[in-house]
């Protein structure tokens, strides 16, 4: 087993406390599950946080009684079990004395918000990226996490990558690099795996098929391991033996544009500004209208979470936030390349977590 | 590769035109990737489809167009391809001689209503249960994919059923299982498959762990295959060697009362006496208070979808559905015992899709 430093949950309540306070937030209340793992611990699937000025209470049913009262344990958050309309009635009377209580508007369906409007007798206020907000710096904890989880990719790459040349299916190569995460440790896969080889490339979301990787292709490889809860994400794409000159072009332009995206991390650096350094580099080698997506997103809990590294971005990078840079060109019925690390961004500058070689030819 | 009947699309856009026209909506638009697979075949991540008076279209970015252009094939389906900009005045110039647009209030942030109110002139009403609505009763085409993914997860335990013998981890059975059905064909596991030994399986949503599987045990294993988006859902609790009477009551009253849920089953009959059958069952024999969550689930692109089958359910069964019927016993501390069926509903009584033993003895 992996020998990672221990989670501390405290300051995160105290910095939402504070939030609450600076923004004038009575109670607050949580129905999402990474919300509420990042809060109290609680890795369940149905389950409401509910901050009121003084208490915090996780909300849920029988099915999770003692998994919660493991998980929080230690937290101070005390914790209510019971069905549906004990919940409810829970909350109403949490809420009594309150005039308003705030939602993650952006992580609660329109249908619970009215459910919940009929339920309490407060006012339901929503508010946006409160704790996605909070969740954007990581601690030392979460980085080791991802860290841990990028070395585990890593490795189960280092493993199998030959065998890209032994005319696998797509298939067939995902899932042996699969199996390879899971046993190295990780606990899940980060998303499903993307094999995606000539002209399956072409699409950025391609699923791996039974198309046989032959010689002459260029293969993308998205994929990513999870540990506790947290996300790796790492793309390469790779020559099988040789191929064409266009070909060896647009690896040559994404892996360069990446590289020239990673340099310019640092504390205080626009988000928006290291996508426009990506697009920049493709733009002047020919590719700017192949480059259909953003250049990256923050990572942790969530595969894709905030910060977002896209030519629309207002963020501002901070030390500590963990990002991905994964420029990419697609030409429909031709191919594609996408090159991705994701990075700690440092006092300094940024720290590769993801670090297999970018040397192209299998 | 499997040979499965085609789905056929027209018919569900003239079913939810008929039902639009019945609750007088105007425009209808999601943007559920679930309702969006099932009206248009689109199985990308990221879209909108927009039914208004006269037209149908299928809103996606650059990541998704020829993928988009390809599943949407011969349906009838406009494609619009652009940025999170365009679509927004697309959707606005499309509603822009209307009174009202519904959505899925269940299946849609708050925030993204909130958004969606500042873009269109027109008013934003909510539905709940339109399309799930529509989705309960399965096409043949439908039945056959999830029968199909039933049968890959029998052939799979019967592979590796004798390995749970052996001494194994959770983590290592299950992964063993996961991989088999992977190797027969499934596309993706149904969930994360559930291998929960000993006390572990006092948790109904138990993760495999490093606990030896050892002679004595209860282990309960619930998994399940995807055909084509289609889930398959089926759990067994079986012995190792053997065990004490009191292990084997709970293994018998669960047994006998999932059979007896089963058997009650034909249209018309109310989901809740499913539950009630059940659930006296257990009671009779003293396991009331450790049944703690409801009798079963339909299942099909989703899996956990309507119709539900619990005590408040007011659902009555209609002909081919497809539903679980999962009782469990969970004694917190000591161990669990849950058994399930996927089963389809017939003109007549109900027909089992998933088909592995129920013998308990490994």
């Amino acid at each position: 087993m992996l020998d990672l430093p221990e989670i501390h949950r405290d300051s995160r309540i105290s910095d939402l406390r504070q939030v609450m306070s600076i923004q004038s937030i009575d109670n607050f209340l949580s129905i999402d599950p990474v919300t509420l793992r990042w809060l109290s611990g609680f890795t369940g699937s149905t389950g409401k946080l509910l901050l009121t000025a003084a208490e915090t209470h996780l909300l849920t049913d029988g099915r999770y009684a003692d998994q919660a009262t493991q998980e929080i344990c230690g937290t101070g958050i005390e914790l209510f079990v019971g069905n549906g309309t004990q919940q409810k009635e829970f909350t109403a009377a949490l809420l009594q004395s309150s005039k308003t209580v705030t939602l993650e508007a952006d992580r609660i369906t329109w249908g619970a918000v009215e459910e919940l409007k009929e339920e309490v007798e407060v006012d339901v206020l929503p508010s946006h990226g409160l704790i996605s907000g909070l969740r954007r710096v990581k601690d030392p904890a979460e980085v080791a996490r991802i860290e841990a989880a990028a070395s585990i990719a890593d490795d189960a790459l280092a493993q199998v990558l030959s065998g890209l040349g032994e005319q696998p299916t797509e298939l067939e190569f995902a899932r042996t690099l699969d199996a390879t995460m899971l046993d190295l440790g990780a606990e899940a896969l980060s998303f499903e795996t993307i094999c995606a080889s000539g002209p399956n490339a072409a699409a950025p979301h391609a699923r791996p098929s039974n198309r046989v990787v032959a010689t002459g292709d260029l293969v993308v490889l998205d994929f990513g391991a999870v540990i506790d809860g947290y996300h790796s994400d790492m793309t390469r794409t790779y020559v099988v033996g040789d191929t064409d000159q266009s070909s060896w072009d647009m690896v040559n332009s994404v892996t360069e544009a990446q590289a020239r995206g990673c340099e310019m991390i640092r504390p205080g650096v626009k988000a928006s500004e290291i996508d426009e350094e990506c697009r920049f580099h493709l733009r002047d080698k020919g590719f700017a209208e192949y480059f259909v997506h953003g250049t990256g997103h923050g990572i942790g809990l969530e595969i894709h979470e905030a910060p977002w590294i896209n030519e629309k971005s207002s963020e501002v990078l901070e030390e500590a936030q963990v990002v991905t840079v994964e420029p990419g060109v697609y030409l429909p019925g031709v191919g594609g390349v996408r090159v991705e690390d994701t990075v700690v961004i440092t006092s300094s500058g940024f720290r590769r977590l993801t670090s297999a070689p970018k040397d192209s030819i299998v």
